[in-house]
């Protein structure tokens, strides 16, 4: 049974572990600083399919046997499995997965989506709901764009607050039984909206919902930062990093040391044409599966507080004016699977 | 903890209670057979907003005021909820939660939406996590209309298979403690696409997928259709009604006499101009919340299969000429905790 500390955190009694990870990225990935942490990096933004969209759902594909192929697991070895994306209805995760056969719930928590599994599958695994259970999410720069902005056709210039949204997907196994690394406790988000309208300033929409989460998360289980290798959120990039440290210290939490934002890692912001930094589902996933899960399990890490935040817009009320509502779901995930820090 | 059965059945082992629920609904709902199970019921299908989109997001918040009000509850007696619907990027959903302040998972399942929700809270309710969990959807004609096939504005001629949006909202608690009715099984559906097409005839397409999770649940538990009221499709309308039951007879399983589709019972076929029948999350949810719970609940019914079905398709990749993949999610609702049947 999960113990429950304040309004949203959970203590897992029977820490499941991440038992394997794999992720994939496009071209630009493959040029940034973190290439050599893909499992499998793209020449070509299409990856061999006909259309942007089919690329995305291949890309979770791929992500998904190379994560179950290192373990020699097959489809039916998953007793059930959380995905979803960005793309209008998900497509990207219903058609990647649809040859699979397993088990889907389908989720939707934009760029949070990783964390979001990540919390549902070792709920259900801390009471050993199911063995072995899926987490998949992706995003695509070329989907993305045409969907939430425009089609790269057009050619619009980008603002400096922007953020790239990552070619990439990230897929990961949870297990009741396994050698680590663990999940040790989960910080369920709640919808934060300050206000922010603009589509190109997402890191600034997203940043409260992470700083309330981590607050929540460190009340909650009394635990302070220092204890954390790092604080990670997800892909508040240039602008949301600043505010969402500024937004902590204002509580007394100070995470600047120890603070790394997926976004900012993913890329070479000085070197590479992406703004603010990178941003989508695939951002975050590919640096937890490809970077942080494999250090963890190597204890060159101890312990990572995961926080993957969404900004929860979409065009069509964005246009009648609405304000980007966004979340952020909090995950500790530790080296270690008792000892208390 | 839940017991597994087969490949994606599990049995719970300390059934939780839906403890209330409510539904509303709009004009062409309450002209409908059904319209006194409504809670609420809009003759106005802005529901005094200014846009569809706001209205389908106000619909969401009063079902799951009505719903807590009948117990008395407040937004902050619930530990989390499951939230979803039919629009880009699930906004309805966001916008009609976002100032109740609950820990939110975000979850797609197209119209199969109310039964996933409502597996993942019995889920975490058998094994107490969560001691209230709130599961909520909704649709909106003239919001899916305008997203999936064209502007009400256009006044495009619909086809006879079509079926009709319904214009509604359900939302629910489950716990572990109550007087029920008791969530006693449920089974996870599976993607499942057979290659139809016709966006205009998606029962056609969800059908297979509400045999396969139907013939799973039954196989798997070895319970047969007999032993249960009623078995209840979501929105599969006519077409995919007599193909459920045809695919269904195919492999011995004969639900002829007891079954009953959501997408049929909300509208009068016969009377109102709605083609093949009701369709859209908040057809299936506002049919459990609002005729079957109460029922089960009053001991008139005692078992019944809810099976929401979802036809998991997108404008983007139908237009790209990519099939309807679908997905069928069972609840087994009983009115007792543990006779067996």
């Amino acid at each position: 049974m999960s113990e429950k500390r304040g309004n949203a955190t959970y203590v897992l009694e029977n820490p499941p572990s991440i038992i394997t990870s794999a992720c994939v990225g496009g071209k630009t990935e493959q040029q940034g600083p973190m290439h050599d942490y893909f499992d499998k990096t793209f020449q070509d933004d299409y990856c061999g399919m006909e259309t942007y969209e089919q690329a995305e759902s291949y890309m979770q594909k791929i992500a998904i046997e190379m994560a179950l192929d290192k373990l020699r697991l097959k489809s039916e070895d998953i007793d059930f499995m959380f995905g979803g994306d960005l793309l209008n209805q998900c497509t990207g995760t219903t058609f990647g997965v649809r040859d699979l056969n397993i088990p889907f719930f389908g989720i939707y928590g934009a760029c949070s989506t990783m964390a979001e599994g990540l919390q549902l599958s070792s709920l259900m695994a801390d009471n050993n709901v199911g063995s072995k259970i899926l987490a998949v999410t992706s995003s695509h720069f070329c989907t993305a764009e045409r969907q939430y902005r425009f089609p790269l056709d057009y050619g619009g210039q980008r603002t400096p607050t922007s953020q790239w949204t990552a070619t990439a997907s990230g897929a990961l196994v949870v297990s009741p039984v396994g050698n680590g690394p663990y999940v040790r406790a989960v910080t369920i988000g709640r919808i934060v909206d300050m206000g922010v309208s603009d589509a190109n300033n997402m890191g600034a929409a997203m940043a409260p919902a992470a700083a309330e989460t981590i607050s929540d998360f460190f009340k909650d289980t009394s635990l302070s930062p220092d204890s954390f290798d790092y604080v990670v959120t997800g892909d508040l990039g240039l602008v949301g990093s600043r505010i969402v440290c500024d937004l902590l210290c204002r509580e007394g939490i100070d995470i600047r040391e120890n603070h790394k934002d997926c976004g900012m890692m993913i890329y070479d912001l000085e070197e590479q044409d992406v703004h603010a930094g990178g941003s989508g589902c695939g951002c975050a996933a590919s640096m937890l599966c490809g970077y942080f899960v494999p250090k963890l399990r190597a204890s060159q890490i101890k312990n990572i507080l995961f926080v993957a935040t969404g900004a929860l817009m979409s065009p069509t009320v964005n246009q009648q004016g609405e304000s980007i509502p966004s979340i952020a779901h909090a995950v500790w995930i530790s080296s270690e699977k008792e000892t208390k820090i």
